[in-house]
């Protein structure tokens, strides 16, 4: 790559542009993980997410990826052959099915067009039907990267309450944990799990799973093999600051100076202002007569936006022109979506002025790649922001609130 | 101050954003400024500057700031009471000769409104009056960071060859050199200063003089006292690629990278990008129905736009509502221009996406500080950046070549 | 912690010391992990490794920490109940041995006295008793970091080899590779396992598998549910220089500077730097009157060196004055060896003037703790780095060699 | 250069090694020095140096290096054709009366012969015969850096006013402050000069003078031409936290943090720190047999310690033998004292094991080289920070207090 001028715009749905503070806190020489300062960084970041997640229950940091913390969320509560219930909302979802398959569990997958979250009565069928409660878990992605829809987690714990059932609710968080609400407690959830490159604004590397009673009596008898994944040894050393085996201790530095940034900027101003980057991204999208992927208003994400290209037109081709003109990554649309969406992330460490040039970037990219639409969408994000600015009519703030 | 979340807009022109490239690369141990490995560095970036100044001669570096720069350009060249010739073009010209006369010198100040460059014809009238040549140098402000005009300083060579004068040519291209062409021996350019946090995208603390051969012929004679800023010390030391005194080696680290970034983009390539930014920029002043200081076209700044108020509305009051809603710096109006206008700076390490957030700012600011303008400034900015993406007539490309 | 001045001294045998050339390239921004960019990344790495494994079968990275490759390389290769023969070298080897029981394989733990590197000559026995090839497997530590005790990895495949046996040969080199010469091809090791924070000069936070085509066929048949260690899909995406899941981007760009720094230094002037740090402190042990754990000569450890306490004295106490008062972090003595043994790092970014610092510290912290012992361990060491720099006798340039 | 594993070690009496915690500081974003947030900044670190200088008065901050706050020092206070006195302490007295003849002065000199500090009788002398008081001011340099002396500052201050003398003491403290002890105010100093590279832990590009009400009055009358150093407007603009031209930010970045760092530990303990590494390393080099260039013991340096050469040996050749062979930079000798002497710089951020380290390399050095010495110095030094360790008799310790 040569070399080009001004900041990259790394506008995918994660990672993140990794703010400078975390880069730099992480910036410095790792240091003995059995030593007594480990001690208090172990402490400090555990309870940190403890924050985030809403949750007064055991979170686990594993080094690894997000999808190393779905694993451990399956491992450590169920055994070869358990029944769980799925729910396609996306790519993501389809994942962690395919990955439930391979570890030899029996997971039924509720149909889904990738254009909506889950469905709660769905959830609340499937289980009313399980009578002897073969069922032990239900899996639900709160917020699907891929489509850019968020699911409604109370209402599934709802539904699952309201079949007096009792799997498990264990829900993928992954996009949406430090940008958009999520009560792990409130909502009765299970596992939460959730990685770092995303509302945490890190790079990859950081999983995570928020622990409940009821999943931490269910890993007692939980039969899957497991040693890396396993809760029991973690959740020992966790006690006292420190971890089983070698902890990702350069990503904890950045962790901490994370947690840090959201709890001084304030977690309900993190969410508002996603909303309003993410208002602000549609009345562009619908300004240009594109359509956005999401089709229930209260279901849009705050995180990123998917976009479906005109008839014909290829989203990679744009992406490939932005890219190329404009310096800009946006996401790719994924294995049904594929060439048919791209996806504009506005989450993480992000502001007005940010969104404005990443707009610009489509809306000249559009140009750009000869791809029918009309101008305006800058001009409509423009309107919105300064009528939020101006202390007008802030939809999203309100939605929020 | 507290946190906010995504990158400050730093858009004054001077200091630059920095890019990460060159903070990492000062970011690192300070070196032996005796020892063998510092030599291939001070020859480095000694030969780099020639390259930037376009000079076969000698450049020598400051461990000092641009005003550093301008003292070692007199007091090398001059003697206490010497007449100098300066231009009127706006604060930095006046800033200048006011050291001038603190230091001792016949400075004479041809009066100049602020929206034009110098005047080549006045130049040579003067020269032309002064039959026995007591005027010993011309000093102009190439690129007046107050203005953003830019001044023809091979116009103003060829006044001072017209009038058969043998003054010294001193030329100040603080906010031009390293984005727009500078062409120090073609032009007969004598000393050329610049520094640091502008065109090469550094943090203050670095200045630079070139030394045409007359140049150094005169330092010989020049009777202004001088110690740190005395040349035939530096160069004796440069020949081997050290430093008489300490220089601030993490800096000539960061210089290191910063000419190796504007090689590898190719200088020519950065010309036109920030050409093409400055014509976006007056599009979109225009649009909104504001008047550009700069008055002469072929005069325009490619690096900033100073842009004057509706009358009777503060810039400052503006800039003020831009920081707070935006987080956006803009320059302020200096002297008699002070709150009259307010400057975009559009130079250094920066992209066409991060311009559009840049007059986004500004639009919203606009509406958000009720001042009467139209929209569609940032529209008129897109439409020429996709226009000159599709390869369409671009203008400042062409102005440029 | 209050502030001290100076460097720590983090001289446990891993994590290393991280070299500041690879904290700053690792503080870069996060880049599209999708995106053309990266597929060079991706590439540069995974060739990068084979050069350090020596090997030209693949090498595949995890985001996870060694304990995570060690499971990679169970679950891939084998079967629930599947028999493997194991080494009790130290606490390494037994906390592996403990996992493979977790994860249900039928694991066989030949006994050591933490003091011996693996009996050949007992592996090739049991696999000779095992007529029917039930043994799927030969599970050693090369390096022990728990005892610095190296084992013969080519001796144990001869072993495998003379029992005709079929059994795949499992190596964790966690803390040798990148310190001490590995042979992964003409070794005829079938998955070689290894991490970042020892050799490689890097945070925790990434392991490796190395996968011969012996366990890579052997991973078709394997039964052991697996989905973020399968190694199929990894190599699947690996081949274009990508990974199925999010990787820990800023974690390889580390890597590709810490491949780039060791092949610079060229890989046998590595090894022999560490057996020259290695020969110098067991002088200085000597030197002082205690006894080194390693009872072997071929077997002592280049990388770390495990020291034993005189009667009646805590490892630990020592540590902790050693700690507090020159703020040096040594290793502790785990399970069995607790309180009895400290160890001492002297691996990864390291030179001989930190070294003499390093066991300056421990003769000072002897007297300031009050243990009995004899001086001139220090001088020892510089007796023989002196002679080493000298040219004359390298006693361990020619272990090496 | 090629690549060499670990650090460097940089012991050169200044610049000292750079700690990551300044260097971090200072990699980030520069920001508006016009703008709200820097007036924070500037006002912090003027206020953190006065407390370093222990001053009331004010104290200015250069963009430049130590030897341009030398010349501030004197182009503020004194006019063309002024007499200064001043005293031969080493090379860096002998370069400021240079460049106090260059600026025009008539500066005397007493002669010295580099192994001594200021005598304090010699300068009531020569003041006591200055009856009508031409003598303007008196400069001395507290701690020279090319012969590891300090001069006794109270001491030359009384002899001033026993002489009933009104010069003005000028001090330059650039290798002592922040390493020492230094009292402007209560030992009556006009003027301290210090720079950033030494006690500061810095990088060079920064400068220092304090100005007392003295010293300022007497800038409103001195004749000598000034602009870049005129400390009337640099005052004007610090007392609203700004400076009168661009600031070097980023350096001012890494000023907060090192006089975080400097009153985080203590000045005592800071002083009590160099003191002993200084006592050990002389102790090292009377054991080598060699010979510390300070002949005065009350006047030995805590911050470098400047070592004669055996007659014949060339300490040029030895520097280059450790250079190439432990990667150690040590000072030269400097002018009258080239390849005479080595300096071993022990100031800024640095602890014990770093000083075995230092004089380590040394000792195996001197073998390397072949030159004549005795072993033991290293142990020595063991023996004397393990005895300070052990809460025994502290010289050091005592001396300073």
């Amino acid at each position: 790559m040569t070399y080009r001028s001004g900041r990259h715009f790394l506008q995918i749905p994660g990672p993140s542009n990794v703010p400078d503070r975390i880069l730099r806190a992480m910036d410095k020489p790792t240091m003995d993980h059995r030593g007594p300062e480990f001690a208090e960084l172990g402490k400090t970041v555990l309870a940190g997410m403890q924050q985030i997640f809403k949750t007064e229950n055991p979170v686990v940091i594993y080094p690894a990826s997000g999808t190393g913390a779905w694993e451990a969320a399956l491992v450590n509560t169920l055994s070869a052959g358990d029944r769980v219930l799925m729910c396609e909302t996306g790519q993501f979802a389809t994942l962690w099915h395919g990955m439930a398959q391979k570890l030899g569990l029996d997971a039924e997958f509720i149909d889904g067009d990738w254009r909506h979250g889950v469905d709660p009565a769905a959830v609340q069928r499937h289980l009313s039907e399980d009578r002897d409660h073969q069922i032990k878990a239900v899996c639900v992605v709160h917020h699907e990267t891929s489509t850019g829809v968020t699911s409604d987690v109370a209402a599934v714990r709802r539904a699952i309450d309201a079949a007096g059932h009792p799997a498990l609710l264990l829900v993928d968080t992954i996009s949406g944990l430090g940008s958009v609400d999520f009560r792990t407690d409130e909502w009765g959830v299970d596992v939460a799990i959730t990685c770092s490159q995303k509302g945490l604004m890190m790079p990859p590397g950081l999983s995570f799973n928020s622990i409940s009673a009821r999943a931490l009596q269910a890993s007692k008898q939980a039969g899957l093999p497991r040693s890396y994944w396993g809760w029991d040894e973690m959740l020992q050393h966790n006690a006292r600051g420190y971890f089983p085996y070698s902890p990702a201790t350069n990503l904890l530095y950045g962790l901490k100076e994370a947690i840090a940034m959201l709890l001084e900027e304030g977690l309900d101003n993190v969410f508002a202002r996603h909303a309003r980057f993410s208002e602000a991204t549609r009345r562009a999208v619908r300004a240009w007569g594109l359509e956005v992927l999401s089709l229930v208003p209260s279901e849009h994400s705050n995180v990123l936006t998917a976009v479906l290209m005109p008839e014909g037109e290829s989203a990679d081709r744009l992406r490939a022109v932005i890219l190329e003109n404009f310096d800009m990554s946006l996401g790719t649309g994924l294995n049904k979506l594929q060439d048919r969406v791209f996806r504009i992330g506005h989450l993480g460490d992000f502001n007005d002025l940010s969104l404005i040039g990443t707009l610009g970037g489509i809306e000249m990219g559009l140009s750009a790649a000869g791809i029918s639409h009309n101008k305006g969408g800058v001009q409509a994000a423009l309107d919105y922001l300064a009528e939020v600015a101006a202390g007008g009519q802030d939809c999203a703030r309100q939605r929020v609130a």
